[in-house]
């Protein structure tokens, strides 16, 4: 999918699957978000988890790698911004998901070069356990004019 | 800071620095947004933005390191989620970045024991231009309350 018209309200992406390792948990902890309950697996276990979990912008991040690597987005198109960011379970070493995402808005510019897309997104555990939501909006562009080939004279 | 009555509305953090230097670019973007403008600075040239940028996930893990390493904020609090979430410019090789968050919500539960705290982070980078923005909720212990000592008889 290139331009906007490929993406009209209702389509649904579903990517493959990502699975969290003890080890990625950890990496990513160090380098961005090292507090205890992601960074250490005895200090967690006096946390509110009680155990170590994935940091939420380590599984922000997976989403947003699912998605590229599903291959339905060529480039051209930028993300401008994402809300209602929740984390409503944690992630477990261990854990698999994958991410579905839907078209629910699409609003073209005035001269239609252009249409700010909104997707609902979310992701689920093996379970089937929701455990990442956002809804987020990208810049598509629009497909080019068909140019009318002028012969020369 | 560990409890919510030590963090009143306007109360404001101001972290350390941080550099993104193109190595770390890649490395992210290999790892978990493996589009060409974040990749390849070969491909990012042809892209919109005309030269390798950070991924916006990226920056957004660095502001929560930033936060994290402040040494404000003791274990016990957790991240709820994320709002208006945006990357009103991009973060190119060699930027230096800087974040500031304030209070500006501080809501208690019935009980006291706990509250749900509102911050407004913004991320600037070395020229003072505002790179990323959210409107994040934390939810924070309460003070645990004075046990009255009884003796024994």
């Amino acid at each position: 999918m290139r331009y906007y018209d490929e993406m009209p309200v209702g389509t649904v992406l579903e990517t493959a699957s990502y699975t969290f390792t003890k080890e990625a948990i950890l990496a990513f902890a160090r380098e961005y978000d090292p507090q205890p309950f992601h960074l250490d697996p005895a200090a967690a276990r006096d946390s509110v988890f009680r155990t170590l979990v994935a940091s939420g912008w380590h599984t922000a991040s997976v989403a947003m790698k699912l998605l590229v690597e599903s291959g339905r987005f060529e480039t051209g198109m930028v993300g401008l911004g994402v809300d209602e960011l929740r984390w409503p379970r944690p992630v477990y070493p261990g854990d698999t998901v994958r991410v579905r995402s839907e078209a629910v808005g699409v609003k073209p510019s005035r001269s239609g070069n252009r249409a700010v897309v909104r997707w609902s997104m979310s992701m689920s555990n093996q379970r089937g356990e929701v455990v990442l939501t956002w809804s987020s909006l990208q810049l598509v562009p629009g497909r080019p004019r068909e140019t009318t080939k002028v012969d020369s004279p």
